[in-house]
């Protein structure tokens, strides 16, 4: 018999991701949490699925490894020397959310290039507006492409650029399956590309690298997708940028804010796709969050390594 | 020397496809006609560029080759016997539309799977709309996909299919590229299909061919495709399907009636993505035209056979 886990698990799952957890957890003691309201019954967990507001840390004093229910963990910023001086193990669903996340960049790419967004809205209209759109309908085969990022989402959205007959290079830091190392070398690789798609990580070097001065080298052809972070880029420069026509479109699942202030220019942002971070959704979602905890679990009652600890020297 | 030849261009260009055809046709004779209204002069042509209204055919007397502008050819049925009688040579643009009519069936598939028309009808709202719209998204990944036709758009759809890790199969008669040859072994892999996707041209064999019947296969997360000919799909069947929620959901690009009447029911029905024929265009369409026409020229001039000759029996 293993012994009992307590375990807590405050992410939002459905009926079936439910369902899966009660019956792998049949013998732990779990705790239900729903919100953000401290528990005191918190404070004797052992293990915790979810993302927890960053203020119960101090309290969770029985906490031995956190379950994220997201890659990204910027949040936890304040108190990740706390959490690494108390040898506390932290996982995140890296790779988890790379295919939807390509295919909802791809689908954003190709309803700007093909007019699918002004298509639904004349339709909308009951409007045939074939005249109007057909003329200023693009390709994406044989584009110039750049991919930051070769992370599990940068190497599937590379694929899949490819598959339409595009020339790609990618941009990472240290990474030996990138062509361009140096922001020099991206500098000179933006000018000539008509896709750029940043799938960085939330990292000091990653904040605002979109900055002005970058978003000035794009041609008035290029499509900037970001699908990493908001904080990659400068938004009021962006929409400068689009509104004075010297970028041809943006692709946004991640925006500074979510979700996106009412008076945000992005709303009105001309030629943008605003994908409202649901690139990473799809019907099974919370169902294979639950069972990549399951199976990180499996591991954690035999005492062996769990899958996808996070990086915080990296930041990913 | 060469001769020179009597051209009349009745095809839509734009100015770079309209200075492309002054340059290389300096030497000949060319009478620019736009319209349907018959001018005299045209019944002087021995060659013809576009889409000649059909009851102009009687009064070509000096026609020998007339190259369309389009794939199709279908309306001119009531005067195929005659211009084969005449022998008069007939060339379409096959193969010209293909990758962008591929790149519209992918956006239109892509958009419906991860909510692009409901973002951009939020986004136009200016609403945060991700907890409703994330929910319901999905995956192209992993689908058994059935493509009806082995010509250039099918083959390129399946490549692209493929890319997004989809099991294909096709679906042609007598091409030696598909698997499925006969309507039984098609229905056969319909029921288990979640993509279907017609690149069928307009023939005998393929009105109707998705009848009631044949939609009722169908499964009810099953997206149905037509980037072939609207002909080919029974639009009330199809609606009705659609409205009792029988059919995931529909991609069109081309319908019975072009425009789409303003009573048809295709305005309203739901989870579909009407691409109102605009598939076949992108940036360079009208030059590239007009490039076909020109190298058929060059093999007209010195009498070699030309390029993309219909083939009145097969109907494509």
């Amino acid at each position: 018999m293993t012994r009992a886990i307590s375990v807590a698990i405050v992410a939002g799952l459905d009926d079936a991701a439910t369902q899966l957890c009660n019956r792998e957890l049949a013998t732990d003691d779990v705790l239900w949490h729903a919100g953000s309201e401290w528990d005191p019954a918190l404070a004797e967990c052992e293990v915790i699925f979810g993302n927890i507001p960053v203020n119960w840390v101090p309290s969770l004093t029985a906490l031995r490894w956190l379950q994220l229910e997201s890659i990204g963990f910027e949040n936890y910023a304040t108190v990740t020397p706390e959490l690494r001086a108390r040898s506390i193990e932290v996982t995140n669903l890296r790779g988890l959310f790379s295919q939807p996340v390509a295919e909802t960049a791809l689908a954003g790419i190709l309803a700007l290039l093909r007019g699918i967004d002004q298509l639904v809205a004349a339709t909308a209209e009951q409007r045939w507006a074939t005249p109007e759109i057909r003329p200023g309908t693009e390709l994406l085969s044989g584009r110039r492409v750049v991919v930051l990022g070769t992370g599990s989402i940068g190497a599937k959205l590379r694929r899949l650029f490819e598959a339409f007959d595009c020339t790609v290079v990618s941009y990472a830091r240290e990474s030996p399956t990138a062509e361009l190392h140096t922001l020099a070398e991206l500098d000179a690789a933006l000018a000539t590309a008509s896709i750029v798609a940043s799938c960085l990580p939330g990292t000091q070097q990653t904040v605002r690298i979109f900055d002005r001065e970058r978003l000035a080298l794009l041609g008035d052809r290029t499509i900037l997708v970001n699908v990493g972070r908001g904080s990659a880029v400068d938004e009021a420069a962006l929409c400068s940028s689009l509104a004075k026509n010297a970028l041809g479109g943006a692709v946004l699942d991640v925006t500074e804010q979510e979700p996106l202030d009412a008076d945000s220019p992005l709303w009105l942002a001309p030629r943008t796709i605003l994908t409202q971070h649901t690139g990473g959704g799809y019907r099974d979602e919370l169902r294979d969050k639950a069972r990549r905890f399951l199976d990180n679990l499996a591991e954690w009652r035999v005492g062996k390594p769990l899958a996808n600890t996070v990086n915080w020297e990296a930041g990913y």
